[in-house]
């Protein structure tokens, strides 16, 4: 990308690609903070993402923890490179109910070609924010295929 | 429900179901076949659904997966009853590119408390349809708590 | 290895490689058919490989199970070529009880990094087998690294 | 069981489920340090728990790191209760290389049917202990159910 990958660079890299996502905006989702090996992201609740019985759907809070667990995994990479998940399994502990969800990706062992990550969903509502989900996801690091970076 | 669980009446409770899925209309998702055990899940792609590299997002694809696992294995319990999913893991064998991706979930095995089930999701676009993702889920029955069935 | 891969070479190099495992010989586990693409395993239980309360331990069941995704996985590949695991969830769906076990390992997906596959296990003993526990596992090719090989 | 669950009496309760496992034994595995939530577990390497390059077998690591995160999930709950594994998923981030490895178990999330644990497998060596694999698995909780207590 012709830039060194200072800490500024690597915010605005991770913020750009996330602006692309289509589906993290159709969600509502929005990035909270982003350092080197960590990203969180925010979901609001809205029936535009329930499931049958009005609790945010499963679909709508694995997507946000898998975005926020690859966004972990490209932020210790270096600038040109992205990251496709090739798996990733989530446990969902409770019913996704609350005023808003926060997904903390951070990176468990990064390797040269696969990066392990995970991510824990909280549930905020009052008192103290719950544990709703746990991930752990394989972030495959690509360079040069495809035009795919960041 | 007052009704017997006949095959059309599992269909109906199936179809109402997944009309109440907030996500799944947001996505532009649609039931296909219902049977006992099975249930398959269309997807069009669309921009409002991809990831940064315009690939419909990995989320997408799971939300349809679990899904369609979560119906598979209603289908095989008695009205009334709901369910949770516990866990899944996905592996995205390939970006998910296509004209459509169809999401086929069946019931591996059934229990009392709980059920495991899986979901193929192939991509369709010219010659045959290419397996992407393999999803494996735990449903667990829920029957009376919070108001949860179907 | 300087052989041509026909399926008679196919099944020797496994058994080959099979008989240097030294866990499968000290759990009691044995080879059963070997295609291209899939591979059986069986296993006595006995006490040396119980959990405290006398069932087949899940870590003896889940090691037939990996052993069988991988050996179905290197059944896909050139001679020469290696496979370790980089990943597997297992599903144990009922306690390991019975007179044998029988893991069924066949490829879902072959990639040329990274091959998906699953195992099927099932417990023998009076009436039809039936399924204790599912895994799938992804396996990557290795080649010339480390000497590693079949 | 008759007794008050104070910690030394938890100790003593899975030092004796442990001592009932045939296949820790087999595979040469002891107990560590037992707390409330985390349960440690040591495995030398030998030739009897290897794989065919010589590694020791991911089927004895995942049997480590599946016993220690259910002895964490019984740590937590009441005398006279048992667990069974219900699933796990392992990522296996390098070969199980080393002068002996240490499985941490502990408990992410304890709920009344389903525990959540996790345990990190560590290669001790020349140098800090390195992360090779991460474990996450469920955990059921059973009462008066087949005797299966402990």
């Amino acid at each position: 990308m012709g830039k060194s990958d200072e800490p500024g660079n690597l915010e605005a890299r991770i913020r750009s690609s996330f602006a692309r996502q289509g589906l993290m905006s159709t969600l509502g989702a929005t990035l909270g903070d982003i350092t080197h090996g960590a990203v969180d992201i925010f979901l609001p609740p809205s029936p535009a993402i329930s499931q049958q019985h009005g609790f945010v759907h499963a679909g709508a809070i694995s997507a946000i923890a898998d975005t926020a667990a690859g966004y972990a995994a490209l932020s210790t990479m270096a600038p040109g490179k992205g990251v496709l998940t090739t798996e990733f399994k989530i446990n969902l502990l409770a019913p996704a109910v609350g005023s808003r969800f926060v997904a903390r990706g951070k990176v468990i062992k990064a390797g040269r070609t696969l990066t392990l990550a995970q991510t824990e969903v909280f549930a905020e509502q009052e008192g103290p924010p719950r544990l709703i989900a746990f991930l752990t996801a394989t972030l495959m690091a690509i360079e040069g295929r495809n035009g795919i970076s960041d």
